[in-house]
C-alpha cells in the first residue's frame, strides 16, 4: 500500500464534493456585497469548497486558492482571543451571547446591560476587538495576525486597499463604537480599535485557509496540519457555542435546523464551519443571501 | 448485596445528584410566577431533579413526584406534533426558528414574513398549537394528550383550575393570537386554539415525567422506559434544534454557553433537558429567574 | 341683484373653492383603502370640499352630499365624549396625548405607563370608546349617536354592511384591545367596546356633515347652524390639541408645518379640519396617501 | 400722568408673575442634569421667570440674570437658520418634522427616509447644525453667534468649559452623527459640525435673554427691543410649528394640552416659549423632569 494513496472513504468524499460543486456551480442567486467598491470587484461566479479533517487530510474543489478578505468570518477567532485574554465572564461583562432577530449591523444594545447582544454581529465584534490588549496599535495588530497565522498555518496579511475602503466607509460601525463608548462598554482607544477591526476584516484568506481554520476549531484549537495551537480547548468550546447560536446572523436558527454545523459567514463570500471532532468545512462564493449582506 | 444493585457509575451519579440537590436546596433567589393565583400557590422551596438514561434507568432526588403544570415545557413537543403533521417546511411557512433577544411574550412578528420568530416564545407556540388538526376541540385535545401520554408513559390530565385561570387572564396571548390572525398566520379557530393552548400549558406533570420526556427526545423520540414512540426521529432532530436555539428565551445563548444542553423551561417551575444519545434531565423549582417569568 | 345675494368676500371664497376643486379634480395619486371590500366599492374619483363658518354660512363644491363612513374622523369627537365623562386627567390616566412616528395601527403601548400613545391612533381610540359609559351596548351606542347627531345637525346612522365587515376583519384592532386589557387599560367589556368602535367608524356622513362637525369644534363646541352644543368649550380645547398634534398620524408634524389646521383623517376618504373662531373645513376623496391608509 | 408709570395691566402681570414665582420657589422635584460635571455645578434651586412683550416691554422675577448654557433651547433658532439657508423643502429632505414618543437622544432614524425624525431631538438638531454653511469652522460659528446676538440684543459667547465637557463626553451625539453620515444625511464635516453643535449648546444666556428670544419668535422674527431682525417671518412660522409639535420631546403632546405655548427646553434649565403676536416667556430652573434630561 502506497503511503500517498487516499483512503476509499476519502475518495468518495472527493467525489461527493465534486458533485456538489458541479451541481451548484450554475446557481446564480444572491448578490455580491457592494458597499465598498473593492468587494464588488470579485468575480461573482467564483466558487470553491474546502474540507480539512482533524487528522490533517484535506480536500478542495473549485476556487479554493483564490484570495478574498475574511470579513466577519474573523469574528469567532477574535472573540476567542478576547476570551483567552479576559476569561469567559470577563468578556460576558462586555458582550452578550444572545442571538437576535435583527440584522448584523443593527444599532442596538441590550437595554438592561448596555452590552451588544453577541460577538457575531458588528457591535459585539467591535467590542471583542476592543478587548485585545497591546501597548500600541502595531502590537495589537501583530498579536491578532499571529493568532490567524497559527490558525491558517502560514503568515497572513491585510488587504490594504480593502482596509482603506472599509475605514473610509465604515460610518455605521463607527456609530456603533461611539454608542458603546457612550455606555463605557468599550475603551477610549475607539479609533484605534476600529482600525484594528477593519484590518481584521481585511485579512486575506483562501477557501482552503478557512477550512483549516474550521478544522482548528473542530480539533479543539490545534491546527491539524501544523499541530500548532491557535486557541485553548475551553475557549474553542465558547467559540463554537456562539458560532452555533449566532454565526449566521438572523438566519442562525434556520441554519441550525437545516445545516446544523456551527458556522460563520463573511461578506467577502467565505463561510467557515466546524464539525467538532471531525473537521472543518469552508465555502467561498461571493453571491450572498440577503441576510448575510 | 443482590444482583439488582445499580452499577458503580450510576451510584456515583446518584451521589452527585444528591450533592447538587443538597447544595442548591437553600438557594432562595428567583421568584414564583404569580400572574395567575394558582401558580402562586405552590411551595416556592420545592426542588427536585430527575434523570432518565436512554437505556431506561432513572434517578430522582427531592420533590420529583410533586405534580405541577408543564406550561411552556410543553412547547417543544407540540412543535414536534405540528412538524409531524405539516412537515418541517409546512411549519416553517408559519413559524420561524430564529432566537430573539426579546421576552417570551413579546408582541412582535417578523416584519418580512409576519411569522412569529420561533415556536418557543408564546406567539410561535400558539401558532404551533393552531396547526394541530382535528375535527373538534375535543379531538384536538385528545390527540395532544395522547402524544404526551406516550412521552410520559402514563395518561396525563389537565389541571382544570389552572386552565380556567390561564384562560381568564390570558389577554396577552389572546392579543398575540389576534395579531397573527390579522396576518392570516393562524386559522379562524382562534378561540378554540387558545383554549387548547391553555390546556396544553395546564397539563400536570412531575419532575420525573419531564425527565422521561427529555429522555424520549434524547432517545430519538422513543420513550426509553415504555419503548413507545412519541415523535419520529427526524422530528426530534428539529425539536432539539429549536430547544437548543430558543428554549430558554433570551437567555438561550448564555444557557448554551454555560450549560450546553437543549432545554425548555416552564413558568410552573419545570425545566426539561435532553442530551442526545445519553438521556433526559429535568428540574423542578418554582423560583424563576427574571428571564423565565 | 337682490338683498339675499351673498357678500363679495363669500363669493370670492366660493370662487376660490371652485378653482381649487377644479385644479385637483384630475389628481389621481393615492389609493382607495381596500382592507375591507365595502371601502373599495367607492368611486375613487369622488371629490368634495365643504366649508362652514362659525356664523353658520356654508359653501360646498363637488361631491359634498355623497355619503361615506366617517371612520377615524370620528376619533376626536369620541375622545371629547370621554373627556366630558371622565375629565381630562381621568382620560389621561388611560390614554396619552403624545404624537408618534409609528403608523396608526401600531401594536405598541407606552412602556412606562402601558397607555396607548394618543387617542387618534387605533389603540387610543379604542380606549376612548371603552370609556363611554352606559348600562348596555345599546345605551352606549345611543349616547354616541346622539352626540354625533348634535354635531351634524341631523340624525346619523351606522352603515351596517361596513360595520359587519369591520367587525369581521378587525383582528388587528382586536389584538390591540386584548393587549390593552392585559394591562388593565380597558374594561372587561372588550368585545362590546370593539363593536361600538366599529359602529362608530361606520357612521355615515357627507363632506358637508364633516364641515359642520369641524365648524362645531371651531365654534367652541356649538353647532353653528343648529346652535346645539355638541361638546363643552373646554373639551373642545383638548380635542383640538390632540387633533393638532396627532390627527394626521405620523404625517401630523408635516401637516402642521404645511397646512397648520388641526384636522383628522378617516380611511373612508374624509378629512375634518377646524380653524378656531373661523370655521370648519372638510374634504372627501377616497384616494389616500400611504400614511393615512 | 408720569410717562414712566407702568400700565395697570402690566402691574398686574408683574404681581401675577411674582406670585407664581413665590408659589413655585419651594418646589424641589426634578433633578439637575449631571451627565457633564459643569452642568451639575449650578445651584439647583435657582429659579427665574422672564416675560417680554412684542412691544418691547419686559418683566422678570427671580434669577433672571443668572447665566447658564442654552443647550437644546438653541435648536429652534438653528433650525431656523438652516431653513433660511436651504429653504423649508431643502431642510425637509434632511430632517423630518414628526414628533416621536422616544427620548431626545434616541438612536433612531426614519426607516423610510433615513432622516432624523425632527430637529428638536439631538439627531435632527445635529443635522440642522450641519446645514449651516461657511468656509471654515470659524466662519460657521461666527454666523451662528451673530444670529443669536441679533436675537438676544447683545453679543453672546460660548462657555468654553461646558463646551470642552460636552465635546469630551458627547459619544452618543457622535454615534448619531456617524449613523446619519452612514446614510449620507449629513456632510463629511462631521467632527466640525459636532464641535459647532457642542458650542451652540454651550452659548451662555440668561432667563431674560431667552424671553427676548421667545419674544423675537412671537414678533415674527424681529427682536422687539432692538428692532433687529433675527429670522424671517416665514422661517419663524416653521420654527414655531416644530417647537409646538416637538419642542418638549416626548412630553410635547401633554405640554400642548396643558400649557399650549410653543416652547423648547434646554438641559441647562432654561425653557423658551413664544406666544405669537403677544410675547415671549422664559423660565430658568435647573431641576428637570425625567422627560427633559
Amino acid at each position: 500500500m502506497d503511503s500517498t494513496t487516499t483512503e476509499p472513504a476519502e475518495q468518495s468524499l472527493a467525489t461527493v464534493l465534486a458533485e456538489i460543486h458541479a451541481d451548484l456551480l450554475n446557481e446564480r442567486s444572491g448578490e455580491v456585497a457592494n458597499y465598498i467598491p473593492e468587494l464588488a470587484r470579485v468575480d461573482p461566479d467564483s466558487f470553491g469548497i474546502g474540507v480539512v479533517a482533524v487528522d490533517g487530510r484535506s480536500l478542495a474543489v473549485g476556487d479554493a486558492e483564490l484570495p478574498f478578505t475574511i470579513q466577519s468570518a474573523s469574528k469567532p477567532f477574535v472573540y476567542g482571543m478576547a476570551v483567552e485574554e479576559h476569561s469567559r465572564d470577563g468578556v460576558l461583562a462586555k458582550i452578550g451571547v444572545q442571538p437576535v432577530e435583527e440584522a448584523f449591523n443593527a444599532i442596538a444594545l441590550d437595554e438592561a446591560t448596555n452590552r451588544p447582544f453577541n460577538p457575531m454581529i458588528n457591535a459585539g465584534a467591535i467590542a471583542a476587538t476592543d478587548l485585545l490588549g497591546g501597548d500600541t496599535a502595531e502590537d495589537r495588530l501583530a498579536r491578532l495576525l499571529a493568532v490567524f497565522e497559527r490558525g491558517c498555518g502560514h503568515p497572513v496579511e491585510v488587504d490594504e486597499q480593502v482596509f482603506a475602503s472599509e475605514r473610509a466607509t465604515g460610518e455605521r460601525d463607527r456609530a456603533l463604537a461611539h454608542l458603546m463608548r457612550s455606555f463605557g462598554m468599550i475603551s477610549d482607544r475607539l479609533e484605534e480599535t476600529l482600525e484594528l477591526y477593519f484590518r481584521q476584516c481585511s485579512i486575506k484568506v483562501t477557501c482552503r485557509d478557512l477550512a483549516v481554520l474550521g478544522a482548528t476549531l473542530a480539533n479543539q484549537g490545534v491546527n491539524p496540519i501544523t499541530r500548532q495551537r491557535m486557541l485553548s480547548a475551553s475557549t474553542v468550546r465558547d467559540v463554537l457555542s456562539v458560532m452555533h447560536a449566532c454565526g449566521m446572523y438572523n438566519f442562525s436558527g434556520e441554519w441550525d435546523l437545516r445545516i446544523g454545523i456551527p458556522a460563520k459567514s463573511g461578506v467577502g463570500g467565505g463561510i467557515v464551519g466546524a464539525i467538532p471532532g471531525l473537521g472543518g468545512i469552508a465555502t467561498f462564493s461571493p453571491r450572498l443571501d440577503a441576510s448575510l449582506r
